[in-house]
């Protein structure tokens, strides 16, 4: 017989991240039409490192970088998603996100709660190999549905291309081939036929 | 230098999953409005394994069974989802579903299409204890949503609870405590408050 108070929080855990599911992000899906929601962006990129892990940098432990991505927008459920190129929003998304989390992983039993706590921060933090290669995963995953879309959210927002290099300033850190191939591939294609703002110097030709 | 053939084919296979985001399911997520997709049920399966990993019957290995949950539905992208309860369309859902696995997993370099097909029939297969665990969750997760939704779904399509119980006769094996948990704290409230008709035969008071 299982301890029903501990399978009870879990329950009530597992209803309560439910709400995932209606955070929904500025990004489209590949119909062009449909916002992203979290649950959905969490599920691409854990299929996305069971094919891409050949590539990191370092040697990952798969199931760790997986289990850090599928939670790591949960704090969202009660602080909301802030946009990349929301500059006000992102003053006071830290504070928000901590209370968020304090709130949200005090409904599991305590060992749990703390674990996947203690995930969220190891990704907030990006120091390990794998909190390194779910930003890569986390970065390049809007970038494949923006090329997919023919550039929509970037055209949208009129997103310069200065932006999302600064956003994407560490992507290379969980992945230089991962970045070298959407660098070329994701950015480059739309800056060329002008779905992103080309602000950068040009080079001397 | 990455093999840039292998990951074109790997992100090729990742933009074209995307669209099981759109595959949309019978039951409602808990805001008792909005159909569940394929995409948020995977997502959520996954959590869930993370969670009630401890009560499995057998020793399981957590990223196998995670995988699985992950991509077991992905054919559903070119078959469609098959609803629990709907007999015509389950007498070809074998057929549609294998022939959708050929087209899906050809996309993906040799290795890894093959890998995830072989998981895929696993779970399809039933004999080890993380196909097992797999479809424990697979069944138990829309009985979550059922009852935070007040039987929403069932009420419906007048759910029998005699469907429920032969839908759930093999939830048992991945974990007897999670199916004991489900019984009572899922199928038994409903048939009691009458979201699902009650069909069995009563026993004898």
């Amino acid at each position: 017989m299982a301890d029903s108070e501990r399978l009870n929080k879990q329950m009530e855990f597992i209803r309560e991240i439910d709400k995932e599911k209606l955070i929904k992000r500025q990004n489209y899906i590949t119909d062009a039409e449909t916002h992203e929601n979290d649950a959905e962006h969490a599920w691409h990129m854990a299929i996305m490192t069971l094919l891409l892990k050949e590539y990191a940098n370092e040697d990952i432990d798969v199931l760790k970088t997986i289990t850090m991505l599928l939670i790591h927008d949960l704090v969202e459920v009660y602080a909301g998603d802030t946009y990349a190129y929301d500059e006000e929003a992102k003053k006071t998304q830290a504070e928000r996100e901590a209370k968020a989390a304090d709130k949200l992983y005090s409904i599991l039993p305590e060992d749990q709660g703390e674990y996947l706590k203690s995930l969220w921060l190891e990704f907030e933090e990006q120091k390990t190999p794998e909190a390194k290669f779910a930003r890569t995963m986390d970065n390049v995953q809007p970038l494949v549905l923006n090329d997919a879309t023919d550039g929509k959210t970037w055209k949208e927002h009129s997103v310069k291309k200065s932006w999302i290099m600064k956003r994407n300033q560490r992507t290379h850190l969980g992945s230089e081939a991962i970045w070298e191939y959407a660098k070329e591939n994701f950015i480059e294609r739309n800056v060329q036929n002008g779905n992103v703002i080309d602000d950068t110097d040009s080079s001397v030709i």
